[in-house]
């Protein structure tokens, strides 16, 4: 029930020929905080297969403002929304902490992911030690009316 | 009313450390397809700012099936599904045609785009040479019912 | 006694944000086209583990002019300039040809590789066949007086 | 006299196909220490162009063992070994300080710079502020005999 939170430091080199961190480079700081909390979190429990050993079946992202180089790393909250049979759904925010409490979003995403096996390239359950670690950081969205 | 072709190069260094092309890196090919559309068609007629003047707003990647080094490239089909005062919608198809004719699809992708004025660092309006060009390849979606 | 060469096709996503290809970038080039030469050529003759089956022990790389954006994919020319018992040293032009048949050089390079057995963590000994498919791209330097 | 450390976040993205971190990505480590350096260090003192307006001339790259990835960063130490009047040398050494107190070094390297004015696409001549931020760098290296 808690979000994870990764700290995420910008490198020069992720600023296109516009001065931006270019749109592709958001989706690989999706994919570090991604990495960052499965595997963290889940080396303990026996969850340490769903840091590398998943593969990304979808990805929506929101791009709301600009994000250009800074020495500060940004904020990426992390959770998970949704645990199916073999897929579950993660949701982000890339932001900064403003100092009156508010909150700057640079981008809102959401990945559906599956767990895989590399050596026979299929995907496959998921197990109960990891449902465990994903429960954790469980914020179910809801569902909105109509929807499948 | 035509797709656009762009025979995306793959590079050796696309590739993770589980031996697939990563799925930051096809947003990447995408980028490349995109303007790779629009600046090559739209040098003509008034459309160039179209190519390097415009922000994602909204990215849909569905990653379909795995994609491996390989020195051929790979091909991207790119068209434009919606236009609309100030943003227009691309989708791209990233595949390979077989042999039987059939197509063997990586990627199925959607991204939403605005024309920005980067100096004032606001949206804009899209001209209507800009439109023009962007009609060109455009092939609208059925509208499912009752969305927005 | 043949250069190898590679028409490496540029990204948008090279530049940055000065508007030049920047110099990390040149080096994936060189990576590039290394893979090509090793892996294209050698696929006959059982050197395929040179291109893959390599680390880099040295680069050297100078950058003679700006590169930047263009559809047009830039030359890169390799070949072999010393092959020792367990180790090898490429050299690369980065370069355009000009109608007048003149040579515009973006960047020259040096990359001293040696074989490498992934599984063990050690470096090994090139092989005989490998050696022979080395030689059909060596060009030596001539030996400075003095040097080493 | 003294060196400037950084600490470099790796990223999960920075290992190749092969599980290391690729020598590609290690030029970029170079280039995100150097812009740390030149830019926090040179802020108060007129010394700011440095980061960003200077162009890499020359980069010599010694890859000394393999980095994998891991979530804490690894250290880079730089530092200026030349200033002449159009150009500076920096040299690097990337490392983990070990606990009995040595140094595991994965990556030693110098590089070439010189300040560059974008707009008209020329070099220029290092100013005094700038050298007198440089020279806070300054660790000469011993010049070998007969070298010029």
């Amino acid at each position: 029930m808690a979000r994870h939170i990764y700290l995420c430091p910008l490198r020069w080199a992720d600023m296109d020929s516009l001065g931006h961190v270019n749109n592709v480079t958001y989706v690989d700081y999706l994919q570090e905080s991604r990495v960052d909390m499965l595997r963290v979190h889940a080396q303990a429990t026996g969850g340490e297969q769903l840091a590398e050993g998943t593969v990304v079946v979808r990805h929506e992202v929101e791009f709301v403002s600009p994000l250009v180089f800074r020495f500060e790393p940004v904020r990426i909250e992390s959770w998970v929304t949704r645990i199916r049979r073999a897929s579950f759904t993660m949701a982000y925010e890339i932001l900064d902490e403003l100092p009156d409490g508010g909150r700057h979003v640079y981008t809102r995403a959401r990945t559906v992911l599956t767990p895989y096996v590399f050596a026979e390239e299929r995907p496959r359950r998921i197990r109960d030690q990891e449902r465990v670690v994903l429960e954790r950081f469980l914020e179910p969205e809801p569902v909105p009316e109509g929807a499948t």
